[in-house]
């Protein structure tokens, strides 16, 4: 790949600023905890599992930021750092899995000292950073048998790349059948209302030179009543116990139509999307966003002043709808309770 | 209605831009039959049945500008009269009815001077437009039955006012349900790529002071799951003689989420719209628009440059997914073939 969505360099968190692209390719320094949690509000970064390595390179930024002069002090501010970014974003667990994790790490390294902490702390964010692309990588390499020589497969928002710390989940299965030579072509959704795939789909694919189309949300029942579309692989911001999937908002929509025209439905996830203390997807948390994102392109105005809106950031796909569910540990089909766990444990 | 899609006034033919709306209200003037085609291929004018009086005023504003002495001279430019505008957009058939309407009425005429003929066509022009708001209030009559107190209607693209002489097809259903007191909500599909539903349905319901909520195309399906959609009504572009309807693209997206979520999917169109010369829709043509709708909006660009796209205009929902078609001449439910043709016989 040629961009990095997020990295640790020197004393900061690089980011590229998903907001530009695909007309401007921006890095964004960030050298606090606070910019980060900003960035993740603002959707500089986005994808649920480039979140969590945001999230944990967040934590990593505010503990060696803190001043304290014993472990409660420090300990009590770091829980405060870990509330700040968990505010940010409500849909995408892997935000809470990769806090929890930093905690984790932090309590049970109680017994050194703080710097110690501190650095204990960095160097698991970079590792979270860097399973994640061994993560991507697998699911890659456990999804691309599903995908046919010469499938046209269509993806929704983007989970790519720049939704992980690089590969992708949905977009690691395209590339990694793409790489094992198989004819692949993507059909890009492009995702209003904030164009995940016109914006980010496309660019990143068009960079690996995997041949991508793109068309509007409200296209794809029709190509896929023309038989333009052989099955379809999305990313999952939160997947409940039984195998209902959050994901960006259409996500559902996407798979009714699947399911209406026989076309295999893939969700592409690493297992810490799992929600395993949710027994379906009707808990899980849906955002709201602002309505200016569905009112508003870069500031011009498409829709009367004072209309009503309704802008849902994510909606669930019942487990039904779904075929199989990709994770680094192996594919999930038919009784995802069971099937999922299992993956889990594994 | 407090605005007029378009009129004959004085010597020109008036429309409001419907690529400025929502922001600009303008009105632009054509005096000749070039302008008029023009007006329809760049959309500014649209919706099938608004095409057609367009159509049928440029026939006259052509007629009224032919130079010739002798009828055959003037029957052979008012061919390539009536050639010119029915090349400008494939897919409305309500184009081409008009078109063959005014033929029929010049060559009815033959025997009569050439100014009586063009003084002919230009009156009929404008009966096409005052019959035009007649029919959209009798589909409305038809229509509201079918819509009960408090319900919440998903309308697609805008078969409104702005996209007949007036009051709308199911726009039309939608203001007679409200003029009869019945507590209606309108949930308006944004429409990607041209944004009829943010520019132009959101605006004339706004004016009527119906409610309205807009939502980017990929919502619908969320919404119906959380049964906050009751039924949908959408206009047509053309409808086979089986009941296959062309419609905005997208529409067929809406109704297999309509019958999915069993909630009533109703098209409102007039009889003109019927071509009963087809019979089933795989015959309509479907019209593929230049890429910049889906890549740019308004001039800016949100794609990367170079990227492929597709961008049919419309596409063709099967009659089975379509619960009935409301006609100015009554509702057509069942078979189709059997009961649209009993409708535009009676």
């Amino acid at each position: 790949m040629s961009f990095r969505t997020i990295e640790w360099r020197g004393d900061k968190v690089v980011m590229i600023d998903q907001t530009k692209l695909p007309t401007e390719e921006v890095y964004n320094e960030y050298s606090d905890f606070q910019g980060v949690a900003e960035a993740i509000r603002g959707m500089i970064i986005r994808g649920a599992p480039a979140i969590g390595v945001a999230a944990a390179m967040g934590v990593a930024l505010g503990a060696r930021d803190i001043i304290a002069d014993t472990h409660e002090s420090f300990f009590r501010q770091l829980s405060n750092v870990c509330d700040v970014l968990a505010r940010t974003r409500p849909t995408a667990v892997n935000l809470f899995w990769a806090i929890e994790r930093m905690k984790r790490v932090a309590e049970a390294n109680r017994d050194k000292d703080i710097n110690s902490i501190r650095a204990i702390l960095k160097a698991e964010a970079i590792a979270v950073e860097a399973e994640d692309l061994q993560i991507c990588k697998a699911i890659g390499a456990n999804g691309a048998a599903l995908i046919k020589d010469g499938a046209t497969v269509l993806t929704h928002c983007n989970a790519g790349g720049l939704a992980t710390a690089g590969y992708g989940t949905a977009l690691g299965v395209i590339r990694a059948a793409h790489e094992s030579g198989k004819k692949i072509k993507v059909i890009a959704d492009e995702t209003r209302p904030w164009l995940q795939g016109a914006r980010l789909t496309a660019w990143e694919l068009m960079k690996d030179n995997i041949p991508v189309t793109l068309i509007s949300d409200n296209m794809a029942g029709w190509l896929m009543q023309n038989g333009e579309i052989d099955c379809c692989v999305v990313g999952a911001d939160r997947i409940a116990a039984n195998g209902d999937t959050a994901n960006k908002i259409g996500t559902y929509s996407v798979a009714v139509l699947a399911k209406e025209h026989r076309i295999p439905f893939y969700v592409a996830a690493p297992i810490s999307t799992l929600d395993l203390s949710l027994d379906s997807g009707a808990k899980i948390p849906i955002e709201e966003r602002t309505i200016t994102e569905v009112t508003q392109i870069k500031g011009i105005q498409i829709a009367p002043e004072g209309v009503k809106v309704r802008n849902p950031a994510f909606d669930v796909t019942p487990a039904r709808y779904v075929t199989a569910i990709i994770t680094e540990k192996g594919v999930a089909h038919g009784d995802y309770l069971e099937s999922l766990s299992a993956l889990a444990k594994g």
